[in-house]
């Protein structure tokens, strides 16, 4: 399965899960509880990847990472966006310009 | 350009900044302080993609999301990781079998 | 100084810093931003002290520490709260119950 | 009971907690787990408490306010610190000149 293909089986997924039974889903169970716990989700796990990162733990890296993505974009399901909605973003930023320019006011 | 494309350009563009000029690139400089301070940014990031999306700023949300993937593809580049290799975790985890199983330990 | 009297006085002048000269003060510039600024900050602040943790640097620690717990008090007083309210909080948590009994739902 | 008796006896409880029982002690069962998980519970708190401000919430903000403190002193006593030496170093800033000086380098 290519990148593309992961990414739009995945959003789908969150996409289905809408409504879903709360029981038999996480996703749906998540989506149900709201913004406020699924954005605290996302930055547990931007905590959880930082702290794997800098522990030289791979395998570690790559699940929390696998996580901080998954729930990102079950973040964006729950306000009605995707995560081509982002990866526009980052393109629209031609250049990496616009991370540039945020350089220069956070560093 | 499709999210494969913007992926896959994105995932180039870091690779290339490597030991490049950190005056002249913001990835270049990040990269060059090592994964301490790009793991902070990631964590940073994380939480604020929390703050704009309980304060239903979806411009907010689109910038802050796109600003937590592209730090988490550079921290990936500083461990030598790329993010098909969070995607292929996260396909692997087939029908997000693992990410239900993560919700009983914390929930 | 004593450890109360440390924080009597900070918690004093996070106070006499409302409504005052953001370019001469960090709290009042910080104070003037707003809670969701403010918000940001102590989340990012928990980060910096995790990764310093986590990098066994102990200077960084206490000083990450420091920034956690100043920020942590600058955001209570936008909130028109105080340390003491959050000691009260953790004081009235007889025998630490409170967070014995968050662990069941937590770990 | 005054802050300056709350911060000692909780200091006490938890240096009074290494090495005890797991599981009659979410505290030492904490402590068991290493600095990593501690850091990481750091980093969560830090993320719930800048939720709970933003979503107006004084009675949760109070709550994980005192959940980030309490998290905080058990890190630092997993690194054999203690608050008195993060009071220590926010006191050596006189005049809070040292978070001054950070101002120019983050905002």
């Amino acid at each position: 399965m290519t990148n593309a293909e992961v990414l739009k089986r995945l959003t789908e997924t969150i996409e289905n899960r809408k409504g879903g039974d709360a029981d038999s889903s996480y996703t749906a169970k998540l989506l149900s509880r709201g913004v406020k716990k699924i954005a605290q989700k996302v930055g547990e796990e931007g905590v959880e990847t930082a702290i794997a990162a800098v522990s030289e733990d791979d395998a570690a890296l790559l699940g929390e990472g696998a996580d901080l993505l998954y729930h990102l974009m079950v973040l964006l399901a729950a306000r009605d966006l995707t995560i081509d909605d982002v990866l526009a973003t980052l393109a629209d930023r031609e250049g990496l310009s616009g991370i540039a320019e945020k350089a220069s006011r956070d560093d």
